[in-house]
């Protein structure tokens, strides 16, 4: 999709590298805890400790929104790679086999002293809503010398989370990336992630999608807030202005996706009963990005995408149970 | 069901306390890794790590077969202890928050050096079969010290698991546990655990089965093995001269309870789609003990059983993912 060598891998991914902790809670407990429902909130070690305290049994899944990302387009063929801060523990051990085992490039040093491996509290209400308290552990060590400048240029697209302008090393890590990538010919996806880490990063975010970002990926909250504006068309038109490409998620009402003055409006791809939403965006943004890497129209890179996401909401975790490429295939009714 | 003191505590389960990590295997990787399939497989420290190494991506549960029954009984309302030792580790905390994030007492102290908390790689095959490579750990450091009698002897049934027989240390502290609860006027149950296990330590568990336990839960794999006969009729009826009870279970034939000269056959309860078998036979004990403790018949205790097992083979992992104590009410038309 751009100039110079052939990319050795689709997608780089670089974000936070946690591990989620998920359990099933009633709303009272998110009342009775003070839980924002819907929301990712940063907590510190001790908030950590005391939120697993009051939380039911859990299994533990690695996760981390790029890092599903990349975990999905791995599962549906794609050659991708991850760049993100685990702590030397059983956790990072556990994150680093994961990702590893499903072919993804990943070399990122752990962290060998400070904070463990970054955990997320997934409280999943029975809306299949997911409330998320995330301990950012061994994450704000990623900084600027985690970033290979040879590994974004081998990448076709390298892609970041928002939630990576939480921890403040990171977000240097994060611009060293985007420029390293424009350098060499390649394309910078940015997901927004959530409302309130828009809010948290408004001016930085405007800045970006002004002049770093060619790929956005938001939902209609996050942009929305991005814009501060009471309508998604609103948002949308003023979006088209800075971006080349954008995939706008709006949960059952389908998707939106822009390139230039194209505009596709898709329905969601149909889901028997959903079970957990955690991970839905993260999953539309690995076929959506597949799609668009391998050259595929915006109509059908925004299928690929909800097809990606009704998978993963249709059972618990955030990352796909079965095979992604024999799916979309199936999906699409065409080889993947 | 015995005298003195109303026991504070329905079952004390002593087991080994695992993590287990869950993934989706094809039989070829079985094959190709030498492992025996449906089998418990002990392995060192290496071997796991040389397993895992080849493992998809995983789910990290809290595990451990006495664990797993005493959850479930903790999800049927039961009043429930466990004793099993984990290392002060990351894993060691997680199973230490599951189980008591359920109600269960669980102060054994962790082991401040040593093995690391033991974890159980289950390779889940599509026919729904789990094969298991465990890595015991900290549970090696299971001793009688641990045991606390007046512990035991606050419980209606001390319910031990076969695979501590593996743990050399932990045998002994078995023993303590039986003769405590004897002395308590207290039952005590044993599971068989897995065919291979019973191989490994058939003599012990005969003189055990004739001299120290009232209720034996087995399925029919076992107790073949346990009296090294080639139907499982010849063995129920060599198995119902030494126990007070015993539950033999049959997978997708059902069950079989034994009292006395009272003999029950049971259908499996029917279920949509078998996911994953790990820890039906550990679900199936849940229910019947549930039952037992209460005082519920026979036949009652077994269809209890049944419930609890056909609830865990329908999803991934195996502790309930529903309450079992509204499933149970339910599904017998009565109040728990």
């Amino acid at each position: 999709m751009t100039d110079g060598a052939a990319p050795e891998y689709a997608v780089l991914g670089i974000g936070n590298a946690i591990v989620d902790i998920l359990s099933h809670a009633g709303d009272d407990l998110l009342t009775d805890l003070g839980l924002v429902k819907g929301a990712m909130t940063l907590v510190d070690s001790a908030m950590s400790d005391r939120l697993y305290d009051r939380m039911g049994p859990g299994i533990e899944i690695s996760g981390g929104s790029a890092a599903n990302t990349i975990a999905g387009l791995a599962s549906l063929g794609a050659a991708t790679a991850f760049v993100g801060k685990v702590r030397d523990d059983e956790l990072g051990k556990v994150f680093g086999h994961d990702i590893r085992s499903l072919g993804v490039r990943f070399d990122t040093r752990p962290a060998v002293d400070g904070a463990p491996t970054a955990r997320c509290l997934i409280f999943v209400t029975p809306d299949a809503q997911r409330t998320m308290q995330t301990f950012l552990g061994a994450c704000v060590d990623l900084a600027p010398d985690d970033i290979d400048p040879d590994l974004v240029g081998a990448a076709a697209v390298t892609y970041l989370e928002g939630y990576l302008w939480d921890p403040p090393k990171a977000k240097e890590a994060f611009v060293k990336a985007a420029l390293s990538a424009h350098r060499a010919g390649r394309q910078v996806a940015l997901s927004l992630s959530d409302p309130f880490c828009v809010d948290r990063h408004r001016e930085s975010f405007m800045d970006l999608v002004r002049h770093h970002v060619d790929i956005l990926l938001a939902n209609e909250k996050e942009i929305m807030s991005l814009f501060r504006v009471d309508t998604f068309d609103a948002a949308m038109h003023l979006l088209s202005e800075h971006v080349s490409v954008a995939a706008l998620t709006r949960g059952a009402k389908g998707s939106v996706v822009l390139s230039g003055n194209e505009i596709h409006i898709l329905d969601a791809e149909p889901v028997d009963r959903v079970i957990d939403s955690t991970g839905a965006g993260d999953a539309y943004a690995a076929g959506f990005l597949h799609g668009l890497v391998r050259g595929d129209d915006l109509v059908t890179c925004a299928r690929l995408g909800g097809i990606c996401a009704a998978e993963v909401i249709s059972h618990f975790g955030a990352r796909p149970e079965v095979p992604l490429d024999g799916l979309a295939a199936a999906k699409l009714g065409n080889p993947a």
